[in-house]
């Protein structure tokens, strides 16, 4: 069976706006494609996503049809743009109701939705804040339960100050860029085949109860709001 | 005549559910109305405010409303929650529409609609981020064109891991946030009457055509998509 | 064949002053070690370490010997305090040398001397900073090669403003850090033994080479001072 | 009497290497110098600097010699290379020993040996990361009572990846660096020169009791270690 994957594109320009980030998610894409990886890509503005912390805020949210998406994938790819040096807020209002899934451990062994599988972050901009916003998508898709493989992103970004975007300026042609998109979908794939074949199995429950039984505080104390984490 | 104070509140939390941030900025509120500051705090999710880099996203857009209470305000304070380590995203999306004001210098000196106004954080959070999540928030306060004086900020972040938020953790009576309440509410007033009797002055203009000059490359390679920034 | 972990830490203090870093260093320590898993931790600041960008820097540099003990380690962690809500000078020194190591991809595979190995990052400080300091060490981890898996940090930090190191505050009773130190140590072991069995084998040589045949610029430019990344 | 600026550049290169960062810096003591403003240049790689968090690290220590130039100066500025994304070790150092100043509150008035003084700050990166890094190095400098102006700081990278640096890629000549010179020398002479005339005074020693008496928990738990924040 081929492996999948989502990619979540943050652009804040709804459909059939050009998106320079989803421009670059196809340079991904199709190496993706030609290692034999399903891959589909959300492009979030286009859904009605509430803000919140939860899986599912309600009629209308469509978010959890989204977050379903992410649960059969084998490789989840945040892209976003940089606007003042930070994740889009399309991207961190996902990542927000992403919180949700803290507190969502399965029954047998309390591990999160996304545990196990393979993370990836793309990033565009004008300039700078590349590395910064990459580093706190994949912390965060860590977080989650996903592993990050080396070589886990790619980005393009012009030098200081204002000037054209990814397309515009040619960046598809950009010769980091490029080696950046080979290694990160040779590298999400092989670690994905991988995990297939040998999946994680860290028992997050067992080891929970084993820090509770060494620990001071009452339980509420430490789980705190209900938020696992 | 008094100083002026304008708080945005990033809260993710409608109207009328309790906010933990807007419980800090009511300490730091309290204390700028007792030194004759008036004080608007604006809870951004209540207002229809679309995603965008425009100062003005077209019909029904409430954005162009609370610019025109930053603009005549003397102090702006930008108060924000901590989701996944990061500013929240309802407060990003205003970052992101104060991007258009970069390409709003006046026509007497090129300076942006906040130049001159002193700025101040807030920030809240069970654990964790506050620091890095204030020092974004300054960061881009100043690129904006905004003073950012000595103790600019105030937090308050319980220790390691979940817990209880701000209000139930009693965080009214800790005391590094009651002391830091205090420094920034009195720093801010102070810097904000000194800008008043001499008001910053710098002519962008002039300086952007003496860089002109020196430079390689055309206008249009200088300056981009239009973005001054 | 067992398992090895080397663990550098970055304290600011020589041997024999207290670490409060060393101290939750050594609760991942005896975790791993009860898995299986050889454990060494280098205290960086009692060695001769050059400023530098390169992995050897001449006549009395203690660094190579570091370097090789990290090139036969399965697993591998960064282990800092916290300062100015920074990694401490003595670990960014650290990964400033290991910049040196982009450089010398092997012959075969092109792949850097720290590839494969799985990651993990330990932060402790008075307050505040933790996660943003994991998230720069593990993403420059998986820069250099690393594997970061699930749950790969664990830290402590206590609440707002100053206060009690992790020691004296009594942290190794503290729930979510006990919590955080049985899961990081049971996911890094899980995937250097899957690793073990299954090591990666993406070739950047020509990977390279195919990005290489695709970009424009000549290979200077695209190199750059000989720095591959 | 005119103003006084002192720079303190980062690089992670001895004397008479030449420096990227002191390149640039160059161009703004030049506009500071144009503008009236005394320059000084300390590159501290080529002093003897120990680590630690205190003011006066004992014997040899030449940081308290570094420390004496910026109490007396009226413009501070942190210059730094970027090296896997971050501020220089050599910079970090600095800040370290700066922590040392937060516990040294004047008998009068409670502030930081750097209050009131103006801060700026210039980094420069082969590509990537310049905002994170000022903004982090600027927030640092308020803390440490400073006030940050409107174009506080000036930075050139190049595009994203490897490539040269800022001498090498001609960066003295590019149009959005040369303009970020000008505004950031001209903003802070302005704002020195209105504090000159008119000190910040705020008593933090005042407000500090007005905190304590309000405040739950001991003296020793408010103020921890000795450290002042």
């Amino acid at each position: 069976m081929s492996l999948t994957a989502v990619v979540l594109n943050g652009t804040l320009k709804h459909t059939p706006a050009i998106s320079n980030t989803r421009s670059l998610t196809d340079m991904v894409g199709e190496i993706l494609d030609s290692l034999g990886t399903q891959v589909e890509v959300v492009r979030l503005i286009d859904f009605e996503i509430p803000f919140g912390v939860n899986s599912d805020e309600g009629a209308g949210d469509q978010w959890p049809e989204i977050l379903a998406k992410l649960r059969t994938a084998d490789i989840v790819i945040f892209a976003t743009p940089i606007w003042m040096n930070q994740r889009s807020s399309v991207m961190q209002r996902t990542m927000e109701r992403l919180d949700g899934t803290l507190a969502e451990g399965n029954a047998k062994d309390g591990q999160y939705p996304l545990y196990g599988k393979v993370a990836g972050a793309i990033v565009t901009g004008n300039e700078d804040g590349a590395q910064g916003v990459a580093a706190g998508l994949l912390y965060d898709l860590q977080r989650l339960g996903c592993v990050v493989p080396p070589n886990a992103d790619c980005y393009w970004v012009g030098d200081a100050g204002p000037g054209p975007s990814f397309i515009i300026a040619g960046g598809h042609a950009h010769h980091f860029t490029r080696r950046r998109v080979r290694y990160m979908a040779h590298s999400l794939v092989e670690m994905a085949r991988i995990l297939r074949e040998h999946p994680l199995t860290t028992n997050l429950r067992e080891l929970t109860e084993q820090a509770d039984e060494e620990s001071t505080g009452s339980r509420q104390q430490r789980h705190g709001d209900g938020c696992d984490w």
